[in-house]
């Protein structure tokens, strides 16, 4: 396996051996690259910062599940290091061109003409972009199937990215040939952007071989891991029944679904925006309530989302979006809320941060409270010369400003997810800490404290929280470098051998010793340079504190606040 | 004398003595209230945020130049705490309705109308204020003249304070019954303008009197300030000749005028925008080329600078007005930048971080570098609805963000003023290290590197720089408490005994023993509370750093860069 360094200005490119990043993938690879090669004090947007595209250490293998992408930077959105995590077909096609990972470097005149870049075994060709730029990503990619053909694997930024907006995405094509699957969060899209690539196209015809070393070991070990992911009931019927949206029900229950801009902990229209109610859509269109995210997956928690004519408007359709837009700013039309994800598709958006954004335009008086439509055309403008799209496109702490508004959600300048930290203190612990920002997939606590999966802490206390959250980062950290999907935790952590199986894939994939240790030093060491980058960018524990008004304002109905303090949260990070 | 406080939320209101506060004046004290009484982790729009303004020690006194007022708060722009000052009339009015500050705390709800606050010796008045809201300056201050009489003393925010945005002013009724007079930086006016409060007027009826206690010795010292002040070559002659503009020519010639961005240290249409140039145009239209920004000064470095058809368009038209606009954007039209400077004070806006903004929107190509025209089209639409305006409105990193523009020229948010740092590094530690973020009159090293005043330090180089700054930045804070005007710092440090006399007049008008040692330690601990109070903002010694493109990019014609490290730059800081 190699590395692919392409300079985005001088457009010279060179296939590298691993040398030290060897035995990484994933989150670890792109954070121990960008820890060790980008000036922790640069601008995002500037030539000396980097973008790493990486499959994780399993990428290519037959493991179920094991086809996320990391996408890794200096964030536009935090200021500090991010790793953004998709689904697709990305990471299982980069060994076929005998590459671990891309690295992006320097960037073109900004008025330079954005290129797209198609990546076989041993070339890169750039091609200009002009027929696709500025174009929403659906037809975009089309387009570009059209050109490359339809086994083409494509990842690019959208007309947000372009204009290097900060809720910008890197849309990844999905197994069903849609651009629908987001490294969505700390706008790595306008990373991207910024470096003039539109589209990065692998070769269809690449098919180098990336067998098993030891294939009788890899073999047993991923019958037992499947086995381990279709015995639990999280992944083998909640996900796969009614989607991640199965939440909406279970967290308003628990008096921690964020309501209108996080003032109240249930929302009254829950049951319009419910994962149940969804699925009943669904099917009464004739659409689909499973599908996987990339290929190889066994929970097919995704679904395919059609409109009231019967045809297709989106998948990848999550409950943090359905919550964003749909409690957060009281939006109670499942169909306004389906069609905004989908434009956030299109433009290439982070719908966490745009459902959080239009709370805030509604919040500041733009738009109305739960006014859908309005929010479709706000959400329209965006990826444009439009001023108010360029408002709207770089998020929460950012419209805040324009709007003059003060109530922000944010944590390290990206805003908070689908679960109020007052009420799951176990996750909330997660967003003020992590290195990523305001990030629930860094150290999901709602396991411990909602789901009761992995363990029973209280969420609405503290005791218990820091060390759930620090130890969930951690197991994170580790399930994003091997490439795994997050939702193999739920299984995992109530399994025995879980963990144990997970090293078992990798020796037996990568003929090496893997022990579980070796599993969890990879997490490890991962948060240690990602804290490190931060505190270079200088990060401190200043900055691992939620906004005032959590800790000043009881959320209804559980009239629970925010409690701890800076010192109490520094345990939550490895040392 | 006395505080009043105003709960702009509640419409109470009541009248204190000075208590803890007494002896402090201007920047000291409202450093010290707002270090001492708002949560350093508050949101600066936030209920929790106050704003307060206040007259120096001097205030209401009949020293030389001791009219200047102080607005503090914690700064929407900078984050950090923040203390702006301004000439015009308010200072030496407050004495008379025996005052030395007023606090407006808390807010009303967002969509409440704004209020006009008309403020007598005994009592504090609530008028509705929609009949000027969103009006410009000029034409609402005429509209309070004629309903107050035309001796009231105003001050008040403008369009762009209302619509909160980062680079609004409270803009104070000068010695011309105009609003001209600009408490400029760090968005003073959107804190005022998060109150819901629109003007605040004096009334001009109250005569409280405020004599020396020590007439005679208040006599003979105010005697020796004055010939101290007009025996300075700068203060006699090179200010009240050709304005502050005078510093055009210098700092070009010195190669240290930021240009283009901060491209370049010197500019080829520098004559056309110089000093010189601008009192031949003042002269030929009638104008006047000498005017005090507040009754008592003498040094007289303001203008009127009327239009073609020699009607008034502008006053207070400053050096760092003219750099922004002129060099820093090209523009070469001396009226385009008058025009600018009159847009400015009539939406109330931070012309520096204005002309700074413009600057990025060139830069991030919404308009042609050098078009004036265009930019007085886009300053014309801050403080309305527009969303372009939002953006222009809120200043550089904000308009950065917008445009994905990288080279930002900013220290804690707040953008840098009309000397380069690489080549005047004497003001390059100031931007670095003073708590208000890159502002030249937090202690103005140009002194010693540029114009050879109060010793000799060279420029280019780091030798001597941070002592300089932080012997400026102490001085500084101590004149900014007195309330006198920044300039009599050249006087001052050219001159044997120039703290002297100010402590005397301390002294005598006071009745209280006052020394040099005072004075001084005056500015030391007006520091100090600013410094604690960043600091439990979360500021550390990573904010206490230029932007990188200043330590990789060299300036021409002198190549320099900014070489300091952050561990250098400390010593800078009081203990």
């Amino acid at each position: 396996m190699r590395i692919l360094r392409i300079n985005t200005r001088t457009k010279e490119y060179k296939f590298e051996e691993l040398g030290e990043y060897a035995g990484l993938g994933g989150r670890a690879m792109t954070s121990r690259l960008i820890n060790k090669e980008v000036p922790a004090d640069c601008h995002p947007l500037s030539a000396e910062n980097k973008l790493v595209i990486a499959g994780g250490v399993l990428a290519g293998s037959t493991a179920a599940n094991s086809g996320r992408v990391s996408v890794g930077s200096k964030s536009p959105l935090t200021g500090g290091i991010k790793e953004s995590n998709s689904g697709g077909l990305f990471a299982h096609k980069l060994p076929k061109l005998n590459l671990l990972a891309i690295v992006f470097e320097d960037k073109p005149e900004t008025d330079a003409p954005f290129q797209n870049i198609f990546i076989s075994t041993d070339k890169v060709e750039f091609k200009d972009a002009t027929a696709i730029a500025g174009m929403d990503n659906y037809p975009a990619h089309d387009k570009l199937l059209a050109e490359y053909g339809d086994k083409a694997v494509i990842c690019m930024t959208g007309p947000v990215g372009e204009k290097c907006g900060k809720t910008a995405t890197i849309q990844f094509t999905d197994p069903y040939k849609r651009p629908a699957r987001s490294a969505g969060r700390g706008g790595m899209g306008a990373v991207l952007g910024s470096k003039k690539v539109k589209a990065v196209i692998l070769d269809p015809a690449a098919s180098e071989s990336y067998k098993p070393v030891d294939a009788e070991a890899f073999k047993a070990a991923r019958k037992t891991w499947a086995e381990i992911l279709m015995g639990h009931p999280v992944t083998s019927q909640g996900l796969p029944g009614f989607g991640t949206s199965i939440l909406v029900n279970v967290i308003n229950e628990a008096g921690a679904l964020p309501t209108k801009n996080f003032r109240y902990g249930q929302c009254d229209h829950a049951a319009d925006i419910s994962g149940e109610k969804i699925a009943e859509v669904i099917e009464s269109r004739g659409g689909k309530t499973k599908e996987g995210c990339h290929v190889g997956c066994l929970i097919q928690c995704s679904q395919q989302y059609n409109d009231k004519k019967g045809e297709y408007l989106t998948s990848g359709f999550e409950y943090e979006t359905v919550w964003a837009l749909g409690a957060n700013c009281l939006i109670k039309d499942i169909d306004d809320i389906a069609t905004l994800d989908r434009i956030c598709d299109e433009k290439g958006m982070d719908t966490i941060e745009i459902g959080n954004t239009i709370a805030i335009a509604m919040e500041g008086g733009i738009i109305p409270w739960g006014d859908g439509k309005a929010a479709i055309a706000l959400a329209q403008k965006c990826g444009s010369e439009d001023p108010m799209g360029l408002i709207i496109g770089n998020g929460v702490d950012f419209a805040g400003g324009a709007f003059g508004v003060d109530r922000l959600p944010t944590c390290k300048g990206q805003s908070l997810p689908a679960y109020d930290p007052r009420a799951v203190k176990g996750v909330g612990v997660t967003y003020a800490t992590t290195p990523m920002g305001g990030d629930h997939t860094a150290g999901y606590g709602v396991c411990q404290n909602v789901l009761k999966v992995g363990g029973d802490v209280d969420g609405h206390k503290k005791e218990g929280n820091v060390e759930t959250s620090k130890n969930l980062q951690i197991a994170t950290a580790s399930i994003d470098a091997l490439g795994m999907c997050l939702f193999v935790a739920f299984a995992v952590l109530d399994s025995e051998n879980g963990a144990q199986v997970m090293a078992d894939l990798v020796a037996a994939q990568t003929g090496t010793k893997f022990t579980v240790d070796d599993f969890l030093a990879l997490g490890v060491n991962c948060l240690k340079d990602e804290l490190d980058f931060n505190k270079r960018a200088g990060f401190t524990k200043s900055d691992d504190q939620l906004p005032r008004f959590f800790s000043t304002e009881a959320l209804p109905p559980h009239n629970v606040t925010w409690d701890f303090t800076e010192d109490e949260l520094q345990a939550a990070k490895v040392d």
